[in-house]
């Protein structure tokens, strides 16, 4: 087991601060807009006078990187001779639907019918809209007050939807979910970011946070103005979370005067993909018990598990499962619209189901919810279809199973592809990815790549990344934005590229690591 | 012209937890939840140990006597014989959809066929859909890259719907939009968070607000540590937004140490309802450039004006119009879908116009925006259609304008019969309510009901609320949830009740009116 200390927080930071510094210094590509003010004293606000905890806050899967692919497509539209490649590739991010991936249609259905309800009153309807769609459609306005899809709702969601939501969730764990203990929001970040707010109250309130992790975590951690303490995975177990390495750092920021509220867990893993065990998962609901630690469990991916050996399972369903109650841990899970099967992005739907608060802290979550007013009520829709799919019997149930199989059973085959392509290059390993949309490669960069980065000022996982971009206009985000064991270097590319595309990828992959190895040989 | 010390911002959050202490105290309703957790020193997350600044915040507009309320509607359906009324009307909230308001047909049937585009390819769809809206589907369609509704679009929202956007723009004020400096947001709420968020850095730094005000921005201000500045408005003149009050305040608070660092316009007002002038509008921007402050003006209103003689002119226009460039003034304008005509609260689309920020400051709102990925699609393709409705010569244009001419003139009735009735009641006066949606009535309450408030622990005006509530179901909102100058009382009401239910409104708060005050006479 790796020796680790709190020291590695500081220097994942200085990193990712290094690394954007870099890639920032490295493009050439002309500011984002036309015009620039003259930085003199008169202005009100500057870089020198803005809050600083943004300054600090980095989030690498939009960050400098894209922003340069933003210019080189930019590039492609006005004078597409000029650069290797015909199209950007945006492999930066879960965002399923921009790579070609279609919309589950009763889904749709139903949202256009909610949106637009005097369809329902219309013959023509029933030619062209699923009878399923049209009752849920109808069910679903009898539950909000007025009929009134453009009101705002109840500020942790309409009832009758986080009803639906609470029953999906008992469908799923076999434990009972109170419709009360839901925050509807758009998206998972919002409800991070309101247990950031109520959990941070200084730099020496602490989180623990895997590395690598999704850069939402230490974003939301850094704009609260807390300390993200690090728990690392092991990438020799297939990215395993040990719990001798998360009581070892919990010590040392303890013994380094952190107050630890909380632990973030991301599963399925991201960006790492793996899928924890059951036997794993108890593990650390008995470790957040005796530790006294909130439990933030980020399981938006619940629905993409591809290796066959492995089953998500809640934690919620694991803490009951071993008897434990509400008295026993306070527990979070995250879920959203934007991934699973239905990767429905744009449509800024999700919720969190706090379980175990004291009821006055839960109130205050309640206020911090009041202040938005409520999510929106389209998200807030899809929220409720997800968890509650079209069952055998509905008119719709046919084709709703071939189009979520054949995504997800695409997505399995894209991820295999994608690792084992990944597995074939010199000096790249890359574990199997049982879940979620990531493959995590680890490259074992030659010194002299490393010291052309170093020359480049930047950090050398953006330094190959930039390159790849360049090369192939394959966007993927350096290992250093999500962080990773220091020396190691990895890159995060999503296995989202529609199958036909993939082959060109791999093969563009391929070739640009052979040449980028060759000009770097030690 | 009252004299007025720094202190009062202090005597105003002291008032707006006395109220929500006292109405917490007041309410004999059931916690929320079942539930209730032993408050042991197990539990990892207590009020004493959550984020004090969670604490402090406070949100009256959906506050406690609308939970109190909530409770009520409850008992309404169970046993409905126990209450001397059989409904509850929200009037603490602006949400017109809730109370009956219909949305506008183009919009919707837009938004359904950007939901479901297979739509597109029906037949029936031509018998159903009106042809601009077919057509600007398609517009909106082929403007999202990969025709992908259901993706994260660029973090600043789809580069077409903000070209959309900057054209209305342009074309309401007669001066250029940059799409660039657009940010959509998921309503106007989390655009107000990014600048609090990017201007606060401690409690040092202070925003100029108006009192009363609406409690985003003071909610805001408390979640991000910093100082409310107070300005009030004078009732005497309609509320009238005097210059040389604020120059006093900002005074004030430099010598008390405090950063001043922008000022809060809301025009149309929230809770007061009054339409700034022009010349105030260029007195307050000249003041904005001559002492360094951003101006962050809350425009959500622009098409709720009801006064003849009054117009709204955005403050970019103002700027532009006395000659003032990017240079002179840093500006942010606010707009949302949630009020106007369309009053689409459950979409949550909105935006905020940046001028004038250093190119580099803006990077840094950019990179926010990114950590949250983008807003909702629908609510982004909502604000690009109110500013982009359809023009005359368009097969919707009639059906249109008579739908939204007739809301504004129904509003129009509804804030006159409302602030008439209001102006009748003995102790009561109302200004008009020019723009926006509410009546901000002060009531000269009888010394017995102060001195009944304070037997009861609660705030004059959070007591007339709440006995309002207790005997008629109307909900309004305190004025000490707004702020408003020491020992004067209000309450906001909304004008959004149908027409058909104002007279049983107005009746209802005459006769609760005319008990109270035989009741508490001096």
């Amino acid at each position: 087991m790796r020796r680790i200390v709190i020291d590695r927080a500081r220097r994942f930071v200085s990193q990712a601060k290094l690394m954007a510094n870099s890639v920032s210094n490295h493009s050439s590509a002309p500011p984002r807009n036309g015009w620039r003010r003259d930085l003199s004293s008169s202005s009100p606000l500057t870089v020198a006078t803005i809050n600083p905890k943004v300054l600090e806050c980095e989030y690498a899967v939009r960050g400098e990187i894209v922003i340069h692919a933003q210019h080189l497509q930019q590039e492609l539209q006005t004078k597409s001779s000029s650069l290797p490649f015909s199209e950007i590739i945006y492999c930066n991010i879960g965002n399923p639907h921009s790579l070609g991936q279609q919309p589950i249609t009763f889904f749709r259905e139903v949202l256009a019918l909610s949106d637009h309800p005097t369809l329902l009153d219309k013959d023509e309807t029933h030619g062209i809209f699923s009878s399923d769609s049209i009752s849920r459609a109808w069910q679903i306005l009898d539950g909000i007050p007025g009929r009134a899809t453009g009101a705002y709702s109840h500020s942790q969601g309409v009832k009758s939807l986080r009803d639906e939501i609470a029953r999906g969730i008992a469908k799923r764990d076999g434990f009972p979910s109170n419709p009360d203990d839901l925050f509807l929001t758009d998206g998972a970040s919002p409800g991070v970011h309101m247990m950031m707010q109520l959990l941070i109250r200084s730099e020496k309130d602490g989180i623990l946070c895997p590395i690598p992790q999704y850069p939402l975590y230490s974003a939301s951690i850094a704009l609260h103005g807390g300390k993200l303490v690090p728990y690392y995975l092991n990438e020799a177990t297939g990215w395993g979370l040990e719990i001798s390495e998360v009581k070892e750092q919990l010590k040392a920021a303890r013994l380094n005067g952190i107050d630890v509220r909380a632990i973030v867990v991301i599963n399925p893993g991201n960006p790492t993909g793996q899928v924890l065990s059951e036997e794993n998962q108890q593990e650390i609901v008995r470790f957040c018990k005796s530790e006294g630690l909130v439990l933030l469990a980020d399981e938006v991916y619940q629905d993409n598990v591809y290796a066959d050996n492995k089953e998500f399972h809640s934690f919620k369903k694991i803490a009951r499962s071993i008897g434990y109650s509400e008295e026993d841990i306070c527990l979070v899970s995250y879920h959203s619209v934007s991934k699973g099967y239905y990767g429905e992005c744009g449509k800024r739907g999700g919720y969190m189901e706090v379980t175990g608060l004291d009821s006055d802290v839960k109130d205050q979550l309640y206020k911090l919810a009041t202040v938005n007013l409520c999510s929106n009520i389209s998200g807030q829709i899809l929220a409720s279809l997800i968890m509650n799919p079209p069952q055998n019997g509905d008119e719709s149930f046919e084709m709703f199973c071939t189009e979520r199989d054949g995504i997800l059973s695409s997505l399995a085959r894209r991820a295999k592809t994608l690792v084992d392509a990944l597995n074939k290059l010199e000096g790249v390993t890359c574990n199997e990815s049982e879940g979620a949309m990531y493959a995590f490669p680890r490259i074992h960069l030659p010194q002299q790549a490393i010291k052309a980065a170093e020359a480049a000022k930047m950090v050398p996982d953006a330094f190959y990344a930039t390159k790849l971009l360049d090369a192939t206009g394959i966007v993927v985000v350096p290992g250093s934005g999500f962080g990773q064991v220091p020396g190691t270097w990895h890159f995060r590319c999503t296995i989202l590229p529609q199958e036909d595309k993939m082959p060109a990828i791999v093969s563009g992959l391929t070739e640009f690591h052979k040449r980028f190895m060759e000009e770097f040989h030690d």
